[in-house]
């Protein structure tokens, strides 16, 4: 077992501070990842404060981390000490059901182990990348392209994949018209990753402050929905709206906004039901559809994909003791568009 | 013009009643059908008590219509005097849209004209197959294969197509498991259709009643919703869940029963919007979807596969007069399984 620094949160309501926790002895299949980026997701703070459910404190959060592969178990063959390497929201899964056989680890049918506030194989609770080590077995990390920076690296580890996999999976390309509903931490990774596939991006945001932004990182069209207009002008238009929003919204407005044969993804949830006119369904055969980040082969095409296309998300580079700081500002939208904790300076 | 007797709705409320209507003249792409049955539909009930909204009475309903080719226009050449015909829900639509381009007229982009109630291309009130006659473009009447009888042909024009276009749209097949939710008139359609597919094919009905025919008409398991043993027996089963119940159920805990990648769709709507547990959909990246009854390439295909495979609704004869009786029994599922009018009783 290995000490390390960790920012951990102790209650639902206390701020995070330092914390030590411990880290399992490095095993056959194991890496020890020394830390030096980790990405603050808005569901690190809904963790933490207990919106999901039974929390086990202290948890130290982090899913998006970017590091340095610091020593590797005797059968380790897929990475080797020096190598840059990331670790998203899964340390680990069943290995053996389907979804683990076809590569989709975060559909695995006995529950995958999540990076933090998981209990792992040997019975500790995971705790995550808010700290300066990470043991983790090979198979869970993914190799970070010489192209990206390490720092905005890690935010693709979860921001990224989120969003990635579903325009992957329902097809966003040439000739596909893409929404992107918010302008956020995923919904900037969104409208790159979209354009990049070559489909025509339009992003629904409540206002047209990060219009600037939202064109330059490729979006064709910019459409504020706190605009009534904007439900008239575009209904029945796009193939795919990825919805990254996860407070409540009126689902139906959105929904009237896709093609025949249209879907409307949700990669957040919020935790009260949405309430869906099932006619505006069978209207034009639409779907509204949810999508949980994606696998690890995944999760190495996007960061691959990030570096030949040249898509990063744009982050303000944080101390850990801000984090606190952070989370607030997280909650007020007012950051643009992700915070990544420099790990150096937990090491101090 | 054309005098013909007709069934038709004179309020909301009052019981339908002899009416004479009026069809316009054959015009050169028209063909006149000599009606001899026509299917009573859920929809029908729905349609003249206004549950749907705005209603113009008087209105003859009906839209699984059955009959012969009594007359053609001088230019039409898919259908000759003397030939077994169908009409569905549909008796025109724009046909430029892409929609109707591809055979989905169902899905026009300037809204199909609806076998009754709609207003047809001259300006009237179309009315439906409850009546003796009805003058059609010729390319929405479909052609009903020798080896159907009229009588059972009638209902495929509506809860057969309903249930095959979704069955299709989702790939049910070998290999996939099927829940059919509710065995009515489109429930035991959608078993037969699914188990000759080849898909391994569950009725989940409210009680085991029906449970014998259900099993005689292909469906490999029976369960009765009204045992939460069924939603526990069941969870993350199914690849693609039809649901042909109009009324409000408890959506999430038959979301609850798909498989990762599964869809549920509705075909009908219930009234008011249903609660989603967005969470379910993302756990397993399942869909919600709706789906509308079929184009006309895809109404001849189901009439095909019908014949070919020996599938036919199981009906009961009413003449025109009993309709009242049959609506109020329709609304008390007190059918085997679908009311089908004999409509020489309205040429007397």
């Amino acid at each position: 077992m290995h000490d390390v620094h960790a920012y951990a949160a102790f209650s639902a309501t206390d701020p995070l501070g330092p914390l030590t926790i411990s880290r399992r002895e490095v095993g056959p299949h194991d890496i020890l990842i020394d830390i030096k980026y980790c990405g603050v997701c808005h569901s690190d703070i809904h963790h933490v404060r207990g919106d999901w459910g039974g929390v086990t404190y202290p948890v130290a959060p982090g899913h998006e981390i970017a590091g340095v592969v610091a020593a590797v178990g005797d059968e380790v063959t897929r990475h080797a000490v020096g190598d840059r390497v990331g670790v998203g929201c899964m340390v680990d899964s069943c290995r053996t059901c389907p979804s683990c056989q076809k590569g989709e680890e975060q559909y695995c049918h006995h529950g995958a182990t999540m990076t933090y506030g998981s209990v792992d194989r040997d019975g500790e609770l995971t705790h995550g990348g808010y700290s300066t080590h990470l043991v983790v077995p090979e198979d869970f990390a993914v190799r970070i392209p010489d192209g990206l920076d390490l720092s905005v690296a890690a935010p693709i580890l979860c921001a990224g994949i989120t969003t990635y996999s579903p325009l992957r999976h329902w097809g966003a390309g040439p000739g596909k018209k893409v929404a992107i509903v918010g302008m956020g931490g995923l919904g900037h990774m969104a409208v790159q990753l979209a354009h990049a596939m070559g489909a025509e991006v339009t992003v629904l945001s409540q206002t047209l402050n990060k219009m600037q932004d939202g064109l330059s990182l490729g979006a064709d069209h910019y459409h504020a929905t706190s605009d009534p207009e904007t439900f008239k002008k575009l209904v029945n238009t796009f193939d795919l709206i990825l919805n990254t929003v996860s407070a409540r919204l009126d689902l139906n407005a959105y929904l009237s906004l896709l093609a025949v044969d249209g879907t409307l993804v949700n990669v957040g949830a919020p935790s009260e039901p949405l309430a869906v006119q099932v006619f505006s369904l069978l209207m034009k055969r639409r779907s509204f559809a949810g999508s949980l980040i994606g696998g690890i082969r995944e999760t190495q095409e996007v960061l691959d994909f990030c570096a030949e296309h040249g898509i990063a998300p744009r982050i303000e580079l944080i101390p850990a003791q801000k984090i606190n700081e952070a989370f607030e500002r997280v909650l007020a939208s007012d950051v643009r568009y992700r915070f990544v904790i420099d790990i150096s300076t937990l090491k101090k």
